[in-house]
């Protein structure tokens, strides 16, 4: 009987089981590394890569991930000054060590100077590029 | 004459070569690790998704493979059972051994319950932890 | 003095630091391998597909750089003979030396034949294998 209890107990567990943490479990001296891209410049999809970047630093920690958002094409918008709600929110996650990257080439065809950025994004020439090396390097790449 | 017959059917063999295997190739005891994203609610998403998944099913052979597939934000009208068109397709994938997976960050912004959901989807914290515990893993991971 | 203003220029560059490169850097022995996907039909994605791809051909230099091109699904359209604005494009990439590979199966959904597509295309059975084996092998897949 007890026996039959603590099975049941078992498999209610499982079932609600949440991500297993492949090895190395992300730790202090390990933290993940993610990359994100944001290509689309709508209000929706902003938002939610931003939502989604909070979700993964809420999950790990803030000391267990180390993120970077890397924006390019219509996605650019996510990174400019003047879009003061989005602005707030990309600060935030600054704050919490998210790092912020723009492309160049995204800046040159659409005409944005660096000022015209929010402050502390990094520049790269091509955001493709440095999704490349970043994931060469063994950060997992996500596409939120 | 019967070397260049045999130089000919080697080149035409050649200029239909498929997909070459890395290695290790897929077998019984390394299956290949998969795991889709579906971030989109559209019928015609989530149909190519499945559809997707049915083509590498297919090709690999099921037990050759091994899929998940979170589906996340939008994308969780995927699991839910009262959209029943998707669902038997759904059902017919878990039938050989596709593991579909949900956010529960979404299911809670979308308040969807878990009785909503199709039977034996997984339930895991965030779908962007889930997919990048997997890939630190070895998972390959496809935007489909 | 002199000391600062050295300090004061390296912090400048600094600030303008470009993507630092993985370890092993990219090279003509082992030059990066990237291979993208295109699944939209749309001529602004493809487009800014085609244009992705140059850039990375010049960011890294076409002897650096290794590339494959995935059209599935809609992304198909992207290897018509008949799209001739595109397959300028794609025929000019290809001199470059990047490979572009059509998916079999979406080729039989649409009814596209072989006939159809730009010369020097690959043909796979399906474009998600492709890529899956690909990255096995060690290639960096990037959704443009």
């Amino acid at each position: 009987m007890i026996r039959k209890i603590i099975l049941i107990a078992l498999l209610s567990v499982l079932s609600y089981a949440d991500t297993v943490f492949a090895e190395p479990k992300p730790s202090l001296v390990q933290p993940r590394e993610i990359i994100f891209s944001i290509n689309r410049g709508d209000d929706e999809t902003i938002q939610h890569v931003l939502s989604s970047a909070n979700n993964v630093l809420k999950f790990y920690g803030p000391e267990m991930v180390h993120m970077r958002i890397v924006a390019y094409y219509h996605g650019i918008r996510a990174l400019l000054k003047k879009e003061k709600e989005i602005a707030v929110r990309v600060d935030a996650l600054q704050q919490y060590g998210v790092e912020f990257v723009a492309c160049e080439n995204t800046m040159r065809t659409k005409h944005i100077k660096k000022e015209e950025l929010i402050d502390d994004v990094e520049i790269v020439t091509a955001g493709i590029v440095e999704i490349t090396e970043r994931v060469k390097e063994g950060w997992i790449y996500i596409v939120p």
